[in-house]
């Protein structure tokens, strides 16, 4: 998503306790006594926060990391979940943010160190000369893979259809096995963490969601 | 799809000459001299027939064999087929007609006898407890597996929005490989043939459309 530019971005990311600027630190905390027996959980494209603080405020003892590569963005998701946080009353320790290119994925974490990834409303980039940057692309599925654990899990939730029909062939090409499909969502029962992108377009089509295991 | 029932349906089929109503007919007509070169190409449930006779009116040069369950329905379909033939002023001399249940296929096919199935609008048994009986269900997979070539492809069409969830998951965990998906084919420059049925209810919702290999 693009927002203003904010030259402070950094800084205010730097200031915030929960958020990790290098793979050293990230890897110093998984480390600790604490956490070692914790699965860890990662949105991709966090965006603003919205999906990601409500899933750590449901799981408390585990550890959900959201990445996402606009700092500006991480930015403004730090404020929310700090407001999401007051209004709750609670305290989100169990959720940490990163920002990198999802293609860097290895670089940071470890083998099969990640239990589950959760891609929401990623960018569709709808031009077919921009497939390649689409998260559901093989290069990102590949980098995927060498940071979930064997059998892990990707969820993956969207509203547009050309992003979904390319997804759902380019996941099963890469030999991932699909648990769950839904064409329309909001139609089932199936639990939902509605995202504010979600209420905000879902009245303009269906919500698509897949469930797959590496 | 149900009509009135009909006692003189299997009479009227007999005397159809492009009826087939034995495996062994059907093999000694595909190993006439003039059939022996062309490839063979199926649809289950093909109801009335409209999608199979355009079919079969655009690719003169090969065989398609339409296979109904229900002979009323077929009966239907001679009276139609022949129809379209008198309305477009040709014979549809390569399109044969057979009716037996998809479970059977390998009782009437050979191994690899089959270059394309299609499922069109089959019947979606909505209840859990009748997904056995689903066109894309493992066992029917497993049939048309025998009697497709290798690398043979299925297209699957349908406006049912559960059935087609099932089916990517059902043809996927059976180790289909997926070429093509569509969630909103009309949306799409994709050739299609509309059939009868998909002009009449797609107003209601999204054609979805998928093409796999064995």
């Amino acid at each position: 998503m693009r927002v203003r530019n904010n030259p402070n971005a950094n800084n205010e990311l730097l200031s915030y306790d929960k958020y990790i600027d290098t793979a050293d630190k990230l890897q110093e905390i998984l480390s600790l006594k604490e956490n070692k027996s914790k699965k860890v959980f990662l949105e991709i494209g966090m965006g603003k926060g919205d999906f990601i603080s409500k899933l750590a405020s449901l799981d408390k003892d585990n550890i959900y990391i959201g990445v996402e590569i606009s700092k500006p963005v991480l930015a403004i998701a730090t404020r929310k979940i700090q407001k999401f946080e007051k209004e709750n009353d609670i305290s989100l320790d169990n959720l940490y943010l990163m920002s990198f290119d999802a293609i860097k994925l290895s670089e940071v974490f470890k083998k099969g160190q990640v239990e589950k990834l959760y891609l929401n409303f990623s960018d569709p980039w709808p031009k077919k000369k921009h497939a390649k940057r689409r998260l559901t692309y093989s290069s990102f599925l590949e980098e995927y893979k060498k940071v979930l654990k064997k059998d892990g899990i990707i969820e993956f939730k969207t509203d547009n259809r050309i992003l979904f029909e390319f997804s759902l062939v380019s996941m099963q090409n890469f030999g991932m096995t699909f648990l769950e499909v839904y064409l329309d969502l909001h139609k089932t029962d199936v639990p939902n963490i509605v995202t504010e992108y979600e209420e905000k377009f879902s009245p303009n089509g269906p919500i698509y969601k897949l469930v797959a295991r590496m």
